[in-house]
């Protein structure tokens, strides 16, 4: 029996204690963005160590301005063997709205469905369960063999989902120590619960907060109501001008950049035979409500969006308050494909929204994250070798998929340590990442951790 | 020394008590929009109706499906003497934001200014303070002569701040009881500080709030951005479409009933010398926003609005989160004129909604108060006996104006009563009420209370 078989043996007798090691991390309410979270990041990070330091890598947290850093080596590069820098990140959205989830979002539980078990909570999946796949494979090589055949950096951050804002400076200042071969990261999905996947395209994302200020003070809209400004109806307006009729973003040089996908790419996704009433249907919509003559594939993987993701000004308590508020403000998100640049589309948003400010009215903006999309090399030979050991592993053709969502990591790596990244994961549509009661299927995690083990085996060459 | 002239000098005499007392009433935070304060309410109905007994009022609190009514009634009606109906309200805005209030709202304290004293609370004028000077004009009267020189009867409602949705039902079924010549409301304001003011016109109220429904869970914008509805986005354009670029409102039909002020309502409002750079000013304004080719006074006194005083949706926490939320809601308002019928406007907005809602989505509508708007009978002879009550306390002549806001009770009072309401009352455009840090000016209150010691004893023939 080959050292990946024996692995993947002890994977499936330790599968009970991988999760309950994934229910000790899942419990510990990482959010990154709120504050009020701190100390629990903070213990996520240290957990994350434990672990690591369990399977004897050289890990330790570091300070950044934010969330720390968890980074673990594993070995030296030896001839013939690559050495992988793994990345994934222990902090989470925030739970919000709760009184949603079916059970405290921070107190994970094993569910029986008719498609099979699940494990729920906020991170099951995004990406507390993600990245325990690949460090449950190691420790499932380790069992068997003692040690890991490759060489491997661990690089999991607290700050994904709050945009990833001590990243950069940290690549920056720690080039030498994290530089590898190449990048594995594991936050994307598969095509579907049986077709295991490699994202080759990720759209970019850009967030920004606009906060409207009219009157120096929140007025009644009896006293006032005809002559003063409404920072809420301003804010509408803009938000309402961003699209045209046909979902065309409005912002000037939006488009500059944006490439079509080549015949190649196109006929690809046209043999994926993608089920847009199912994708739409599942989550109660019926219409793709994107740009008009384009695929649902199309609108998610290749097309750049503008979404608003929130929205708050006067009073929202129950019942009513005639009031004309002082302030309203909005968090907008773009998300970018092809060659569009986040900063000047940061720049040309903000002159779209200042030249719809009417008179008496003040904006201020807070820049959130940044980063450009990304193509995956597809004649990277490593793809290869994954793709080959996920096809093992499920029992059919890795696809080659995009993904609607950004890891700005991929393109850190490529930009600062000019690394390729392999962006292999097992999360499903129906995961419900980022909203209430998320779900990781036990499937994924299991078959997860078996991947890694097989990736891990091919690397060596085992 | 006429009696009226021995009730004003108890009346300064006493002004520290009845100080105290407004005090001991603002304290109690009697939020009526929010059931996290019933209990708050029905105590300041138990004090106000200890109040009354204590100037030998029959008064009683009576039970209502939502806050209960104070009602209390002095003497019967003599030969030669009105009966008057007094109106006041208990209740008030919800005291949020918090942090924008110089000291707790429900702590209410003297603050000195260089244009004099104030009383700093919420309530403190609206309509708290408001109705308290009546109160106390009556405690004046019965301390120098042992009785009140007219027959009273007095309503604070405790629904005001929210829709007064009780009221109508309760004057329907006391019909007999709350019938009197005349009503008496005291929850308007002054011209300025030291002009007094009978207000003669009042523009309606119908306020709505919307749902909007598209996906049937919040979802990653990443992995829908694109495809998937955007309710705020929904919402966003819904309040663009309200208004044109001259801020005329599109809702169908919108316009019809609304009459032009006369010759002589616009030559009695140039006369006033409206301060418009003043009044917007003092709110950090400078431009009116409302329909072009309007003077503010019109914009406030005659014209309709729609302003929307709320809107919610998404995440609006600190720091981002990529998500289309399932819902987002706001609550609008419209401020009506002339013989605007505002249970047609409210079907029509609706349908102006409805028509606007894209594929997946639904909307559900809250419909809040709605009531028409108001012009007082300026033929009434008491109209005639207050004004020169007031003009003799502030020794300038009373101005009959307009008012933005609107006093839904004058309406009910009209049409179930069959009885005509005068408007009196000391507010300031500078009392922020609905707003932190809500004032009324000692002033107002002390003159205040003197003008209903003058005017009861006017009208009593004294």
């Amino acid at each position: 029996m080959s050292a990946t078989e024996q692995a993947l043996q002890a994977i499936d007798a330790g599968m009970n204690k991988s999760l309950d090691r994934l229910f000790e991390l899942i419990r510990i309410p990482s959010v990154s963005t709120d504050p009020a979270y701190d100390a629990d990041c903070r213990k996520a990070a240290d957990w994350v160590v434990e672990q690591l330091r369990e399977l004897d890598f050289n890990a330790s947290t570091r300070e950044t301005g934010g969330q720390p850093m968890v980074v673990g080596h594993y070995g030296t590069k030896t001839e013939g063997t690559p050495h992988v820098l793994f990345y994934g990140h222990y902090d989470v959205q925030p739970a919000d709205p709760l009184e949603l989830w079916d059970a405290p979002p921070f107190e994970p539980r094993l569910v029986e469905t008719p498609s099979g078990e699940q494990i729920v909570g906020r991170g099951a999946c995004d990406d507390k369960g993600q990245f325990m796949t690949f460090i449950e494979a190691c420790r499932g090589w380790k069992e068997v063999t003692g040690s890991l055949p490759i060489a491997i950096t661990v690089l999991i951050e607290g700050e994904e989902e709050s945009g990833s804002k001590s990243l950069g400076p940290f690549l920056d200042s720690h080039k030498d120590e994290l530089k590898a071969d190449f990048a594995l990261v594991c936050d994307t999905g598969m095509w579907d619960a049986k077709t295991p996947a490699i994202t080759t395209l990720l759209r970019g994302l850009m967030l920004e907060e606009i906060i409207v200020t009219a009157a120096s003070r929140d007025l009644h809209s009896g006293m006032y109501g005809g002559a003063a400004r409404n920072p809420i109806r301003v804010l509408a307006k803009i938000i309402a001008d961003l699209h045209d009729e046909n979902g065309v973003i409005q912002v000037p040089d939006f488009y500059e950049g944006v490439t079509e996908p080549t015949p190649e790419q196109k006929a690809q996704w046209d043999s994926l035979n993608m089920d847009e009433a199912a994708f739409l249907g599942e989550v109660g919509l019926s219409v793709p409500a994107g740009e008009t003559g384009r695929t649902v594939l199309e609108q998610i993987w290749s097309r750049p969006t503008c979404d608003v993701n929130g929205i708050i000004g006067g009073y929202t308590g129950e019942g009513t308050k005639t009031v004309i508020p002082s302030q309203a403000s909005a968090k907008i998100s773009f998300r970018l494909v092809g060659d569009q640049d986040p900063l000047k589309i940061r720049e040309n948003f903000r002159a779209f929204v200042r030249e719809r400010l009417p008179a008496d009215c003040d904006v201020e903006f807070i820049g959130h994250g940044a980063s450009p999309a990304l193509y995956v090399d597809l004649s990277l030979p490593e793809i290869g070798k994954a793709a080959d050991a996920l096809t093992a592993e499920f029992d059919r053709p890795a696809a080659m998929i995009g993904c609607g969502g950004s890891i700005p990591i991929a393109g850190d790596f490529k930009e600062t340590l000019g690394m390729d990244s392999i962006l292999i994961g097992f999360g499903l549509d129906d995961d419900k990442v980022h909203s209430p009661n998320e779900k990781y299927n036990l499937s994924s995690f299991h078959h997860g951790t078996r991947s890694w083990a097989r990736i891990i085996g091919a690397l060596a060459g085992q």
